[in-house]
C-alpha cells in the first residue's frame, strides 16, 4: 500500500516536540516522506493506493505499550477491591490455571483491539503461551516484543533460549527478549541460567523489580541486598535491560540503573490500584535513566489506555514531589514514544522520518478536550484521551480507523469468544 | 418529544447497582417507564417520536460534576508544569482579567460540550460573569447550579442575593446555591453576611475548602482554628452545604462534615496536577460524609472527564490507604451521580426512575474496554472512558449522540471562535 496523509499537523518527535504542517507518505512498511506539501510536489510521487485529508489534525509515531499481560483481558473486573495476596491466590491463579492454549489467542486479540483505540502501535508483553500470543499479533496486524515470564512454576530455560532462537528472525512485527518473572519467583539457579544466556547472546534482560515494599523486603531477608542490586551482582545487566514498576528503588538501585544503562518501565495505574506505591520518576528522570511507560496487564490496570497512563506518570509524580512542575508534559510523551522504543529494541520506529517503519497515529484534534490549542503536547498528556484516536497505523497498515478495525476479525465475534471463554473458566 | 429506549441493559441506581434488561421510555423532560419490555406493552404507549435500539448497551443516570470553572476552558494547557502561586499570579489572574463577558458564553460552550462527551448531563459552576454562563447553558439545553465565587475582589453581598433571587425560578434548567470563593481571599465581614443570607433563606452555603496545606495553615495563623471550623462557627453550615477539594481535613473537621450533613467535592485531577495534596476519602466515606465528584477547571486539570476522576478517587484512596480494598467502584459511582445530585439540589435526576427527570447516557459497552462483562459496574469505574458515551441526554433532550452535538451550535464554530480568544488575550 501507498499512503499520503495530507493537511497535517506533524510531531515527528525526531529531536523535540515541534510541530509543522505538511504531508507523511507511506510506502508498503515503511515512512518515505515527512515535509511540507509544497516539497512533496517537487518530488516524484507514487501511485497512492489511498490519500487520506487529514483536516488539519496531529500526526505522530504511536505510543510503545512497554509492559503488558495482554491475555489476562478475561480478568478484567473479575477481581477488584481486593489485597494482593487475596486477589493473586484466590482470584487470578485459581483462573490462570484454567487457562487454554486456543483461548489466549482470543483474549490477547481483545487487548490489541483496546491498544489500537488508544494509539498504541506496539507491546512489550509477558504471559503463558507465548506462541498464541504471537499468533493474535500476527494476525491482526499488530506488532509485539514478548519477554520470558520464565520462573520456578513456568517455563524452563530450555524454553526461554528455544523461544529466543525461534522469534528472532519469526516475523518481522514480532521480536523477543530475555527475561524472567521476578526475583521472588525465580530461583538463583535459574537466574544464574538467564544471566548466562545473556552473557551468551550479549543481550538485555527484563524483569518485574521492586513492585512492593514486601519485595523489596524479602530479597533483603533472602539475599541482603535489594533486587537490583542482587541481581546486577549475578550479571543480570552486563548487555543492559530493564525493570518493570521500579516503585521502590534505592539510591543505590538507582545508581546501578544509570550505570548499566537500564530502563525503567513504569506502570502507575497498576501501582495505584493495587496499592504498590509511586514510583521515583523525578529522580530517575534527574538522573537521565530511561524510561518507558506501561499499562501492566487488564486484571491489574483495568484499562489498557496510553493517555490515561501519561497523565498518571506525571500527576503522581507532582504529588510525590509535592511540586507542581515535576515531570513536564514533554518528558511523558519522549517516555511513552521513544523510550519504549528503546527498551523494546524498536529503535526503527521511534519517530516520524524517512525511513523509519510506518507505526503511526493521526490524533483528532476537533474534539472539546483537545481545543484550544494553546499547547498540543500538553493536550496530549494532561486532557488527551482514547476518544481522540482517529487513526492508528503499524508496520504500514491502518488496523484502527474512525472507531473501525481493521484486524482481520469482528469485533462481536472477539466479544462473544471472550465472554464464553470467562463464561466456561466461572462455571 | 417522547422516545423509546429499548432492547437496554438498565442500572437504575435507585437503591443498588443491579443491572436488569429493559426499556425506558421518556416523554417531553421526564422518565414515565423504567422495566421490562413486556411490561411496556401491556401499558398505553404514546406516539413515539423516536424509538431508540440501544443494542444491549447499558443506560444509566448522568455523571454529576460537582467543582467547575467552566469558562476557564481558554486557559486550558496554557500554563501546566508551574508550582501554584506561580501559575494564579503570573499566568491565571493576568488572563482572566481579560476577560470580556460575551467571550464567557463561547468558554462555557467548550465546557459544555466535553461534559457531554463523558457522559455529565450538570455542573456546579462557580465563575465569574454569571449571567454568560447561564446564557451558555440555557442556550445548548445544558443544566447548570451555579454557585457564587464572592471574595473580596470580586463581586458583593448585594449581587450574591440579587443573583440568588433572580435565579430560584429563572430557567427549568438552572439553579443557584449561596457561596464564596475561599476563606483565605474573603474577609470576616463578607463571611458573616453570607452567613446572615443563609439563616435568611434557610440556604446551604458551599466554597472551597482546605484545598491546600498552606490555606489551612494561614487560617490557623488567622483565626487559630482549621477553614472548616472557623466557617462553622460563623454559623455558616446552619443548613448544610458542603466543601470543594477537603484534602487536608482533621478529625475535627470530618465531625463537622459529618454533623452538619455537609458534602464533601473531592477533585483528585485537579489535586494532582496542582500537587495539592490527596484527600482522605475513604475515611470521609466510613463516616457516612455525603461525598460528590468534580473535575475542576480546565486550567488546573486539566480535562473535564468523570472517568478519569472516578478512577482517580479510587485509584488514590487505595495508594493513600495502602489497601487495594478500599473505595470499591460502587461507592465511586454513588459519589458521581447521587452524591452530585444532592449537593446540588438535583435530587430530581439522581436515578432513573418513573417520574424523574431525564438526565441520562447510553454507554456504549461493545467496546474492548469493556470487554468481557464481568463486572459493569466495576468496567465503568476502572476502564471506562469518554470513548464509550453514546448518548447523553439532559431534561429528556439528547443533547449528544454517537459524536454528534445537538446543543445548538456548530463544534467547528464554537473551537473557531475559542481560538480567536485565546489569540486576542494573548496578543
Amino acid at each position: 500500500m501507498k499512503i499520503r496523509f495530507y493537511h497535517a499537523k506533524i510531531m515527528t518527535m525526531q529531536t523535540d516536540f515541534e510541530i509543522s504542517e505538511g504531508e507523511v507518505w507511506v510506502e508498503h512498511n515503511r515512512i518515505t516522506y515527512v515535509g511540507p506539501g509544497s516539497g512533496g510536489v517537487l518530488r516524484k510521487q507514487p501511485d497512492w493506493d489511498r490519500e487520506i485529508d487529514v483536516e488539519g489534525n496531529l500526526m505522530m509515531p504511536g505510543f510503545k505499550n512497554a509492559h503488558t499481560h495482554s491475555p489476562m483481558t478475561f480478568l478484567r473486573s473479575y477481581a477488584d477491591d481486593l489485597p494482593l495476596q487475596e486477589w493473586l491466590n484466590r482470584q487470578v491463579f485459581p483462573m490462570e490455571a484454567k487457562l487454554v492454549p486456543e483461548d489466549v489467542v482470543w483474549l490477547a486479540k481483545l487487548a490489541i483491539m483496546e491498544y489500537l483505540t488508544s494509539g498504541i502501535t506496539s507491546n512489550f508483553d509477558m504471559y503463558f503461551h507465548q506462541d498464541q500470543v504471537v499468533q493474535a499479533s500476527v494476525e491482526t496486524g499488530f506488532r509485539t516484543v514478548l519477554v520470558s515470564g520464565l520462573n520456578d512454576f513456568v517455563s524452563s530455560l530450555e524454553e526461554l533460549e528455544a523461544n529466543y532462537e525461534k522469534y528472532q528472525d519469526y516475523h518481522e512485527r514480532i521480536g523477543y527478549r530475555l527475561g524472567f518473572h521476578a526475583e521472588y519467583t525465580t530461583s538463583e539457579k535459574l537466574l544464574r541460567g538467564v544471566a548466562a544466556l545473556a552473557e551468551k547472546y550479549h543481550a538485555p534482560v527484563f524483569t518485574h523489580n521492586s513492585e512492593t515494599a514486601a519485595e523489596v523486603a524479602g530479597c533483603m531477608a533472602r539475599h541482603g541486598m535489594t533486587p537490583t542490586a542482587y541481581l546486577d551482582s549475578l550479571g543480570m545487566f552486563a548487555y543492559g535491560g530493564g525493570g518493570y514498576h521500579c516503585v521502590h528503588m534505592s539510591e543505590e538501585d538507582l545508581e546501578i540503573f544509570e550505570k548499566r544503562g537500564l530502563t525503567a518501565v513504569t506502570n502507575p495505574g497498576s501501582n495505584m490500584k493495587l496499592a504498590s506505591g509511586t514510583a521515583p520518576v523525578a529522580q530517575m528522570l534527574e538522573r537521565g535513566i530511561s524510561m518507558a511507560i506501561g499499562t501492566d496487564g487488564p486484571a491489574s490496570n483495568n484499562c489498557l489506555d496510553m493517555f490515561r497512563e501519561m497523565f498518571l506518570v506525571t500527576g503522581l509524580a507532582k504529588l510525590r514531589e509535592r511540586d507542581a512542575s515535576a515531570v513536564p508534559a514533554e518528558q511523558v510523551l519522549a517516555m511513552a514514544v521513544r523510550g519504549g522504543a528503546r527498551a523494546m529494541g524498536l529503535e526503527d520506529c521511534d519517530c516520524l522520518a524517512e525511513g523509519k517503519l510506518a507505526d503511526l497515529i493521526v490524533i483528532d484534534l476537533q474534539q472539546p478536550n483537545m481545543q484550544p490549542l494553546n499547547h498540543i503536547a500538553r493536550n496530549l498528556v494532561y486532557s488527551g484521551s482514547k476518544q481522540n484516536v482517529q487513526l492508528t497505523m503499524v508496520n504500514g497498515q491502518i488496523l484502527y480507523e474512525k472507531g473501525t478495525f481493521h484486524i482481520g476479525a469482528e469485533p462481536g465475534d472477539v466479544y462473544r469468544k471472550v465472554n464464553e471463554i470467562i463464561g466456561k473458566y466461572r462455571a
